[in-house]
């Protein structure tokens, strides 16, 4: 998918929301279990719910690989249901030594077939420009987390007072463009999220922590909007897990819902659409 | 596997060799293709020929998750195979939020049963901790990489000209012990290694970047040594492809164990063994 595809599609569907599917055995309605496929059983109920309104999916691959060869088979099926016109994100944060990075690369963006992978940058460059060399594929590049563990390496000032994580958006900016490259930028570190934006003006932005870690779309809008929205916003937990009984869809749905016409609101206000 | 069965095997094998299974299917001899399992089928015969010259094996996940779910099944099955008494280590550079690194975690320590995984360190403390609780497992954390990114965020300064990576090791040392954390140091940073040292006394290193990458053991041991050896040195390429025929176990042999003898002979000159 390309940037201006994707932009078409956040003014086409009035959000700029990707549902996270962090799906959890010990999570999911208990009628699911007795499925031959119970995780994408419940991927399936949950991309028919709410693909009128978001954008983008992302899967995180530590909750599919914990089953082994059933759990990549779950992740690729998954995969292929997501429909073409939403952004299909492995978050994966992957990196290494450049050979080996090219084969995580095949991994998500050939065998799998997936838009975006999110990948870590303590490995530098080599690391991360396997990544960047697949067309209309996209790097999805940690900058500053939302966990509280971001305090202890991403924020580290160097000699010039500066945080480490605008050394990796500074650097990495020279690697990828805005047409390949975004970045996670943490919903729990609003003012933060203006540094970021200050640094790399055109990227668009990942952004988790809205919802059940405490971040607020309205800071994050203030704070890291650009003239092409620049912001896919995840919600994971308070979507999918909205209600653990057969109605999982239904209330899935309307918390889908409810998060887009919010969206709907701003991007009418930021007159986006 | 405990510190003190590891420091046992490497007195007992005289060896302090990982040998790595980055296991390619446009390198392995082309007979093995017609197999229904060439990776395994390789790696076996490998393991095989190598394992009375080594205390570690290091499987690149890269290389086996590319395929998919038949990939996993050839990993499993790798590490199935893997003598007890020797260190199995996951290369697979996972990271994430707590929740989803303890399913890392249960991948890696109870899905496959390795004995070790590797971790990069840029989400910080609770992206590290879930993978510190599995008794008698171990995290290889990233600390100074072989390759020629390292350069670009590890070797930053701080407002206190101390590199990043020295920052990694001090704050790491104090989540994990010597009993359950090691650090990947490159071979190709020779005098760093004493810096590294200097800092983490008494942690185990896995050590990449010999051979085809430059690096000489007999820096890595210089610089690097401590009173358990507390080094796992890395050889992937040179060992495996060491011939692209149908000697290649043969040849694989030769090559682990010309490393062994060099490794024996600095046990005796250090009086280890």
């Amino acid at each position: 998918m390309t940037l201006h595809e994707l932009v078409a599609q956040i003014k086409k569907k009035q959000s700029f929301l990707c549902v996270g599917l962090d799906t959890d055995l010990s999570k999911i309605p208990a009628h699911l279990l007795e499925t031959e496929d119970p995780i994408f059983e419940f991927n399936k109920a949950i991309i028919d719910a709410t693909k009128e309104f978001c954008v983008a999916y992302k899967p995180n691959t530590a909750f599919y690989e914990c089953y082994g060869p059933k759990g990549w088979e779950s992740l690729k099926k998954t995969i292929d249901y997501i429909p073409k016109d939403c952004l299909t994100i492995a978050d994966a944060k992957r990196g290494d030594i450049g050979n080996t990075s090219t084969y995580y690369a095949k991994t998500f963006f050939e065998y799998l077939n997936c838009d975006a992978v999110t990948v870590a940058p303590y490995m530098g460059e080599d690391s991360i420009t396997p990544f960047l060399a697949f067309e209309n594929k996209w790097v999805i590049l940690l900058a500053l987390t939302s966990n509280k563990g971001a305090l202890d390496f991403q924020l580290l000032k160097d000699e010039n007072n500066e945080e480490l994580y605008k050394k990796v958006l500074r650097k990495s900016s020279q690697w990828g463009t805005q047409n390949n490259l975004m970045y996670v930028v943490g919903a729990t570190r609003a003012e933060e999220i203006a540094e970021v934006r200050a640094i790399v003006p055109n990227h668009f932005f990942l952004v988790p922590g809205i919802g059940a870690q405490g971040g607020s779309l309205e800071d994050v809008v203030q704070f890291g909007w650009n003239e092409n929205c620049g912001l896919l916003v995840n919600s994971s937990r308070g979507i999918i897990y909205a209600s653990t009984g057969k109605d999982f869809a239904e209330k899935a749905k309307n918390e889908a819902q409810k998060i887009q016409q919010e969206m709907a609101q701003i991007l009418l206000q930021k007159s986006f659409i």
